[in-house]
């Protein structure tokens, strides 16, 4: 299991490659056949209908105690394998859904296995620390040997978390307190008692009115702040209270981009300009700008990097700071390690934000003033868990080793030129394909998206969607040319039983 | 390690007690004498003054990458032992804080390190899912066992979450979709177009003005929603917006309450009248009441079964939810597996939460209704963790195995008895004990609290402070009278150093 890609060299010819690929391109796409898995099944194995009777079965068990409505599929993990999930009944999916985009390097990595049995997780399992107060001996020397030997350029420092929407949360209170700084004069300037005898009545200006700019069709997070900026689907949001935040438009690109280059550049500016409008006028001022790189749950919408250089120019100027939520883009499966690598930023995001592939979460920055001005102020008992930092640490390892990210970007390729093909093929059922060049990170839409997803399992392909009408692949970075081959063909098996 | 206390008999007798214990008691207080941890250190063992080279050099290491000023002590792990908490200089402290009342059964707890090492733990690690959408085939029985078997009684369902605070979130957005749906006249009544449109504005009717009512001095976390049931401190909350959300007075109780029983019953009867007040009149509706059956982190403030009988009454009677907040007070440590089951309810809390002891989070429900009436209205990626869940088991089994919530009640009375002999020889220095019947989980006020607690250290005691001025003993469930007796030793020592 030696690493197949690692000369840059390569990866460029790669992306120069014509959209539908050539005899040329094969040698080296062969290499990467040698399986990561080497005992994962060659193809999807279904010996049912899905749910199976056991399924079935186990399904009406749990609901007596846990709401399974949301429930796609019980899983047996003790027989699943790299990129393929395993149900109660003996079938076997291959797996491009990942539990939302959460698992990185294979069911029932041989790696991750020691990791997990090694004496440090036995420590962090049944000594848990709460974190702020009493850290492990050697907690530095995880966080600089796992998170932060991948922290985005330029950032540094992190403060963990347990999940997306707490680190973004975290990640809003860092916002709010840096901004309430500056507008005291600095670090050192005290509480006035009014903000003290304030902040305890939820009240300006100790709990000022100070907001966070998020985007249309934006996710990051379900509890209270993080679903202030979450604007993706009313299910997500009615009936729970939410801060008078403002929402700028996200661009609606046309595809594909090569035939629309000006409308959409037109389309960002709008955008771009909305945003500093609101930043100027909303009558909350904004501390921040939360932004994905990709819109992922809200239908996989994808911006140009000028628009993210526009909005880390804009964010300067106003002095707002910059938040970029890479829960779910981040941990190289758009062929970059984060997806903002792609930016060329001239300076780096104030703050980037992670979780899902990270098996834990947090934030990264590199201003030492936006760490508060005081202890407990950015504070909870575990901050975190350091038994999952362990395992983010063992992902990185595995990462390096097999050379994952360069493995997204060249299977990426390969698969969008695939999925261009049968998007050619079939233009009524691929409608504006997406992702060209971010790695594995592809979606379309279709217009029997529902019925689409369902009947994917049937041909035994585990697959999701995101907003109203998108497909979007998650596959796993251990997702091989082997597995694309499959999963287009399988498509396009989906799409004739349409 | 059999265990030492079963029979309800005797522990009825010991809770009849004289406050101060004669030598009737001893006799089975001294099988309480028998270890649970036989290769606990006998005593505090301190090599340096605290922080020591070791500690001082990687703190500062540390800080590099993670802001350490609210670090009490690095910590070495595999060198703590039950209720031994060890630092990296050779020091080794009885823990009565216990990673902020979050450890239950000790340091490297021989029977977790087992459910540690076990295959399901292996699997849940590597292979960690979304539970909403792809739960392992064991989960159920993963709940039933374990998080479930301890389930308060009239309550049969859990929503897992990962924290204390996500576990309050969840709860209030479950209250918040419970109240709009009576409102709605069912689960059946379809959204309006004004809902669905405003909930995407962050507007009302969609995401509605609705409210938690929480106590003065409450605890409940620090992101959004739950920081704004908060009110313990101005640096929990100084600079973060927050919802204009009511709060009432919690009841100011006079120390010894034999002395002050009317007194007390009126402060009590004030504070439920402005519970029902604030409901009937507050602008923001609300929709549930959330109370800590001792609130922790705000200066440990105590009310009588009393009191809650009364919140439970006015929330029935006003048809608001009411909210049990266990995060701190639940898993034994009172005496009772759940705080609140001291109070003798009519009709069980309609949500109870936890965390901490549990090394895992969530809400308990039993009211059908409170499952929001569509899935993906409560959900999240993760939705908790099934390792941490796993743990949790294996901490029930070895509250069962050794009687540990019997041994809380009993500890807590022997400690108990010891600290009203020191108030009662330096009254100046324990002022307001507080906590009788109520296991371990017991406090006091002392003017120079902060100093304190750093002579603790020095004695080789770690030891918590609450709110302001008060000492709060958080000691794990396996604290027994030998420890105690260390303590009490310890705390004279302090005062005579004050």
């Amino acid at each position: 299991m030696a690493a197949p890609f690692r000369s840059s060299l390569r990866l460029h010819s790669v992306m120069r490659l014509p959209a539908v690929r050539t005899i040329t391109t094969t040698s080296h796409l062969r290499a990467a056949a040698k399986p990561y898995f080497p005992d994962e099944p060659a193809a999807p194995k279904m010996t049912t209908a899905i749910p199976g009777p056991n399924n079935q079965k186990a399904t009406a068990e749990l609901n007596e105690v846990f709401d399974v409505r949301s429930l796609n599929m019980l899983t047996d993990y003790t027989q699943s394998i790299g990129n393929y999930i395993a149900d109660l009944d003996g079938n076997v999916l291959l797996d491009v859904y990942a539990q939302i985009a959460s698992i990185p390097v294979g069911y029932n990595n041989p790696h991750l296995k020691e990791i997990a049995k090694s004496p440090e997780m036995l420590t962090s399992l049944i000594n848990r620390p709460a974190l702020g107060n009493f850290p492990s001996a050697d907690w530095a020397h995880i966080l600089n040997t796992g998170i932060l030997k991948v922290a985005p350029k330029g950032l540094n420092q992190v403060f963990t978390a347990m999940a997306g929407s707490d680190a973004n949360e975290t990640a809003y209170k860092a916002a709010f307190m840096y901004y309430r700084q500056l507008q005291r004069g600095g670090p050192q300037t005290d509480f006035t008692e009014q903000e003290l005898q304030s902040a305890m009545q939820n009240k300006s200006p100790g709990s000022p009115q100070l907001s966070i700019l998020s985007f249309k069709s934006a996710f990051h997070g379900r509890l209270f702040g993080s679903l202030s900026t979450t604007r993706s689907k009313p299910i997500h949001k009615l009936d729970i209270p939410a801060f008078d935040w403002p929402q700028a438009a996200f661009p609606t690109l046309k595809y594909p981009l090569e035939e629309h280059a000006q409308e959409n550049a037109q389309e960002e500016q709008r955008c771009l300009q909305e945003v500093e409008r609101l930043i100027k006028e909303f009558h909350n001022p904004v501390a921040a700008v939360v932004v994905e790189p990709i819109q992922s749950e809200g239908g996989d919408n994808h911006a140009s990097p000028a628009f993210f250089r526009g909005l880390r120019e804009i964010t300067k100027r106003n002095n707002v700071l910059f938040i970029v939520d890479e829960v779910q883009t981040g941990v190289g499966a758009t062929g970059k390690f984060w997806a903002h690598d792609h930016w060329n930023l001239e300076t780096p995001p104030d703050i980037v934000t992670f979780s899902k592939k990270a098996q834990t979460a947090g934030y990264y920055y590199g201003n030492p003033a936006l760490r508060p001005n005081r202890p407990y102020r950015q504070f909870n008992t575990w901050m975190g868990d350091p038994s999952r930092a362990l395992i983010f640490r063992g992902i990185i390892e595995e990462i390096e080793r097999l050379g994952l990210v360069e493995n997204t970007a060249v299977t990426g390729d390969y698969l969008f030129a695939g999925l261009q093909r049968l998007s050619q093929k079939y233009p009524g059922h691929l409608q504006n394909l997406r992702g060209k060049g971010q790695g594995t990170f592809i979606a379309w839409d279709t217009p029997k998206r529902d019925e689409f997803l369902v009947k994917a399992k049937g041909v035994g392909i585990n697959i999701g969607g995101s907003g109203l009408n998108a497909v979007r692949l998650r596959p796993m970075l251990i997702f091989q040319q082997h597995h694309a081959d499959i999963l287009l063909e399988s498509i396009e098996k989906i799409i004739k039983q349409l």
